[in-house]
C-alpha cells in the first residue's frame, strides 16, 4: 500500500496543475468552438492538452508503465496485465463546453487489472476525491463514506443518458428509469460526469449510480473510491464489475441486494 | 422600475443573511432527520425557519402586501390581484438532505399576476442571480444571457421527475424523455431544483428545461430571470406561461418555436 500511497503523492501536484489549466479554459470557454467525436460527444482543445500533459509528466516518471487516455485508448489490453495509468482529462466534456461546473480530472493506477489509486478532482467546484485500496476514501483529506439508505423512497438514484442515439439504447434507459420511478424513488439526478456520480455515492450524496455506457477512464477511479469508502461496485444486471464492461451499478452494502437491471 | 429595484435593494440582504443560515444547515446536515410531506418529498426543519425569517421581514416592512410561500401555499389566489411576495425557502430540499449543493433560495415579487422583480440564490455554490423586469438578468452582478443553440445535437436538456410517482406521471415523464433522445440530443440532466434550472437556462448554461409539476413558488422567480436573459417561458405545450399551471419550458428564442410536448 506505501507504494501506492507514493503514487497518489507524485500525482496529486500534477492533478492540482491540471485542474488549474482546467480551471482557466473553463472560465474563457467560448461555446462552439470545439470538434465532434459523434454529434452528442464533444471533445475540447482542453482535453486534448490536458491528456498530453498529464501523460508526458507520467510517462517520464514511469518510463516501462502503460497510459490509457480517453484520448489515446489503444492500450486498453493491457490492462489485465501491465501496470496502468488511466486518465480521463475532462470527465463531463459536454458540461465544461455549455459552462456547467461538473467537470472532473480522473486519474486511476492499476496493478494486474486492479485499480489501486484513484483521484478525481473538480477545480471548478474545488472538491478532491482519493482513494488507495485499503487506505480508505477521501474528500479534501476528510474520510467519506457511503449512505445507508436501503430504501428507495429515501434513496437518490442518478443515472447518465451518455452519448449513444440508437433506438435500442434510448429504449432501454428510458425502460430503467421506468423501473425505478415505478419503485417511487425519491429522485432522479443525471450530473454528466460518471466520475463525480461515482464520487457522490461514496460521499453519501447519491444513493445509487447507475449506467449502461460509461469507459474504463471514466469510471477506473471512481469505483475504487466507492469501495474504498464501504460501497458496492457491480455490473448493471448484479454480476462481478469489470471497469471496462460499460455497465456501472455503485451503492452501498444493504441497497445493493436489492438493486438488478436487465442485461444490455 | 425603481421602485422594483428597490424592493430588490430591500431582499438582497435577508436572502444573504437567510443563506448564511442555509449553509450553516447543509455543512451540519444530519441525514434521516426530517419529516416528510409525502414520502419522496422531505421538508426539514430549516425549510421552516427560513420561511418563518424572511416572511417576519418583509410583512414588517411591508404589512399590505401578500406573502405566499411553500410552506404556506394558502394565498395563491391572491397571486392576480395582490401585490404578492413568493417564497420558496429551499428549492432542491431532497438535495439539501443529501448533502448534494444544489439547492437554492427563491423569493419573487408579482403585481397583478405579473413578476417584476426575482432572486435565486444558490449559497454553497455561492451563485446569486437577479433579475427586475426591463432590467436585464445577472449572474453576482454580471449580465447574463441564454444560449443560441437552435439544435437538438448541440442541446443540453434538463428535466425534473419531481415527486409524483403514480404511474400516469412516470409514464408521461418517461415518454417525454423518449422524444428528446429520440431527436438526438446531446445530452439530458436532472439537477433537482428547478429554479436552478431556470438560472441555467439563463445563463446559457442548459439549452432547454422542461418540466410538468413544478410550483408557483419553485418557477415564479426564475422564469423572470430566463426573460430578462432574453429567454422565452412557455407552458411544455407551447402555449401561454402561467406560473401556476404546473408546467414550464425555458429555452431560448430561436430554439422554442421547435419545441412542444403533449398536454398532461
Amino acid at each position: 500500500m506505501d507504494d501506492w500511497k507514493q503514487r497518489l503523492c507524485f500525482a496529486l501536484p500534477l492533478i492540482r496543475q491540471a485542474g488549474t489549466i482546467l480551471r482557466g479554459a473553463f472560465s474563457l470557454r467560448k461555446q462552439g468552438l470545439y470538434r465532434k467525436k459523434s454529434e452528442t460527444d464533444p471533445v475540447t482543445d482542453t482535453d486534448v492538452e490536458l491528456e498530453a500533459f498529464l501523460r508526458k509528466e507520467i510517462l517520464t516518471k514511469f518510463p516501462e508503465e502503460t497510459f490509457i487516455g480517453e484520448e489515446s485508448a489503444n492500450s486498453v489490453d493491457k490492462f489485465d496485465h501491465e501496470p496502468c495509468w488511466i486518465l480521463d482529462p475532462i470527465d463531463g466534456t459536454a458540461n465544461f463546453v455549455h459552462g456547467i461546473s461538473n467537470v472532473a480530472i480522473s486519474l486511476a493506477y492499476s496493478e494486474k487489472g486492479q485499480v489501486v489509486m484513484g483521484i478525481v478532482y473538480n477545480p471548478i467546484q474545488e472538491e478532491l476525491f482519493t482513494a488507495v485500496r485499503q487506505g480508505g476514501a477521501f474528500l479534501d483529506d476528510v474520510p467519506i463514506t457511503v449512505s445507508d439508505v436501503d430504501n428507495w423512497n429515501e434513496a437518490i438514484v442518478c443515472t447518465e443518458f451518455g452519448s449513444d442515439r440508437s433506438v435500442a439504447k434510448s429504449t432501454m434507459m428510458v425502460e430503467n428509469l421506468k423501473l425505478v420511478l415505478d419503485e417511487k424513488v425519491q429522485g432522479i439526478r443525471a450530473t454528466g460526469s460518471a466520475a463525480l456520480n461515482l464520487c457522490y455515492v461514496a460521499a453519501g450524496r447519491f444513493d445509487v449510480y447507475y449506467e449502461y455506457g460509461p469507459y474504463l477512464w471514466d469510471i477506473a477511479a471512481g469505483s475504487l473510491i466507492v469501495e474504498e469508502a464501504g460501497g458496492v461496485v457491480v455490473h448493471p444486471t448484479g454480476s462481478k464489475f469489470d471497469p471496462r464492461s460499460r455497465g456501472v451499478l455503485a451503492t452501498n452494502q444493504k441497497f445493493w441486494k436489492k438493486l438488478k437491471f436487465p442485461p444490455y
